[in-house]
């Protein structure tokens, strides 16, 4: 796969969360711990669920968007997301009363457009064949300079909000020794080890990346930045990205265990796991976790390991067709 | 539709939990509270979701079966159930040391006795073309005198069992003002009405139940016990009992407050609103709460509505014919 690298920037502290916004009613909600002991002798692994398909909007991307709208006197918001991040990100801006624009490919779902539009966001569709999103936001950008462009995972805020999870999963009665979690653009993962760092507890953080869209594996293994030359089409759709954020990869470098690459089949056998051994939907990326303890079982053995499932919103045709017998 | 009276003794006095049992670290997990919002935008109605789909074994049979088991000196329980509390039961008595006999039909789906198997309980398997369950649960309590024959429902210890569900739900920091729950023989109803006399604030407890097997809403109406002559083929195979028990029926007759008859198709339609709205995977039984709010929303309206979805264990076969798109 073709790669190139990029300078690093040095790291930058994290913003902290304003106190004030989160007691707001409508912060976001604890994640839902499942114990799923058909699914840990399944595979063999003390290992509990951490969802976040209760979170708001669905996924745990509205912890990150909520922090970010909290903190920001912005009356606006701008950014890129055919997926949670946008959903997240109209939710909490209507929350806030601030005016949020979700740039969208014109060939969306229809079922993501009408989600970001129920949450009161404003859809801009761009014709990605002729335009690049990017391209876009940057114009809108031009013409709203009172607005904020949100990344959804290289911002401080996005990931001190997303850092919440770890907080809950350190408080927690008997804590996990080991937290497995999604690699995308590294924001949920880069908060999960900003929280372990601050745990009085030693708590550690896998990723799960898809083996067939393993930047942030080969970055580790590079000691730098590893960048896809296109977005790779994993099932896993939350984690196609290019490449893992500067101000993530500043916490990642030294702070994440290791990496799991997980083979396509492996999310797919995931999806289905969660669906008979644990009662639970959820999305192909939200199955990456169990997916990554399916790959590599000896990394986990003889540790307490919670698995995040960080989002259950899929497409009716996608998951029936992962969970129908026979597929 | 046939029916037939039978007579209804004094009501029997619940027996109480047993405390010490239930301090064991395998007893029944709270149920998990999940707030809906897309869902009640849908349906217009202040409505949230009490899901026992994460229960032990995946449904709230377990509390049942635990609080039977923690308060019977019988060292084996014998039980006909081809569901849930078939499952519930092998599990509840493996955590005891105690022998499990299942009595199913011989064409009992592979997926629900390798459930039962794998909980621990042993499976009699018997041909219901040449003898009745109700029969050979006889012939093997003549067998084996030391054995208590377990009711799912109609069982003082059974009611007691799932009145836990109830008491959680008066607990919450906001209660709700009614709790809607599906409806077969009636355990989990009455176990609701239990927990609702003893809470300090008023809960009122809805019933619902499919049209095609409504001797419940018939026995309100008639007010006498209305009997089924066949088991009723609705989807919600969890309430495929010809009657309300006995125990049940003299705490519902003057406890509940009404059942709302739902036709099959607003059964189908709640499992697929509580997937692509809820996030959630719900059997068809698990769903007749939101087939009743879609089924008579006025009687909801104004109300802080609790609905519980009562489990989760539903075959991908079955699911997925539900939840494809154009189903």
């Amino acid at each position: 796969m073709p790669e190139s690298s990029i300078t690093v920037p040095e790291p930058t502290t994290a913003a902290p969360m304003d106190r004030a916004a989160t007691r707001a009613t409508d912060s976001p909600r604890p994640t839902t711990i499942v114990e799923a002991p058909r699914l840990a002798a399944h595979l063999g692994i003390e290992v509990f669920l951490a969802t976040e398909t209760f979170q708001r909007t669905g996924s745990f991307k509205f912890r990150a968007a909520f922090n970010l709208v909290a903190n920001i006197p912005h009356p606006h918001v701008i950014t890129a997301s055919s997926g949670n991040f946008g959903q997240a990100m109209a939710y909490a801006c209507k929350l806030f009363g601030k005016r949020c624009t979700i740039v969208m490919p014109a060939n969306s779902a229809r079922v993501k457009v009408d989600a970001v539009l129920s949450y009161g966001g404003r859809v801009d569709l761009v014709d990605t064949t002729k335009v690049k999103r990017s391209a876009r936001v940057a114009q809108l950008a031009a013409e709203h300079p009172e607005a904020y462009i949100a990344s959804a995972y290289d911002d401080p805020y996005v990931i001190a909000g997303n850092a919440t999870l770890g907080d809950e999963l350190a408080a927690l009665e008997t804590p996990p020794d080991a937290v497995v979690v999604p690699v995308g653009g590294g924001g949920l993962s880069s908060g999960l080890v900003q929280a372990a760092q601050r745990a009085t507890r030693r708590m550690s953080v896998i990723g799960a990346e898809p083996l067939m869209a393993n930047d942030a594996a080969r970055s580790l293994r590079a000691g730098h930045i590893v960048v896809n030359e296109v977005e790779p089409q994993t099932i896993a759709d939350g984690t196609r990205t290019l490449s893992v954020g500067q101000h993530n990869w500043a916490i990642l470098r030294d702070g994440i265990e290791t990496i799991v690459e997980v083979p396509e089949d492996a999310i797919r056998e995931g999806v289905r796991l969660l669906f008979s051994l644990a009662n639970l939907k959820a999305e192909p990326t939200g199955a990456l976790g169990v997916g990554a303890l399916l790959t590599a079982p000896d990394l986990f053995a003889d540790r307490r390991v919670c698995c995040v499932v960080t989002g259950g919103n899929v497409d009716p045709a996608v998951y029936t067709a992962l969970v129908a017998p026979g597929s």
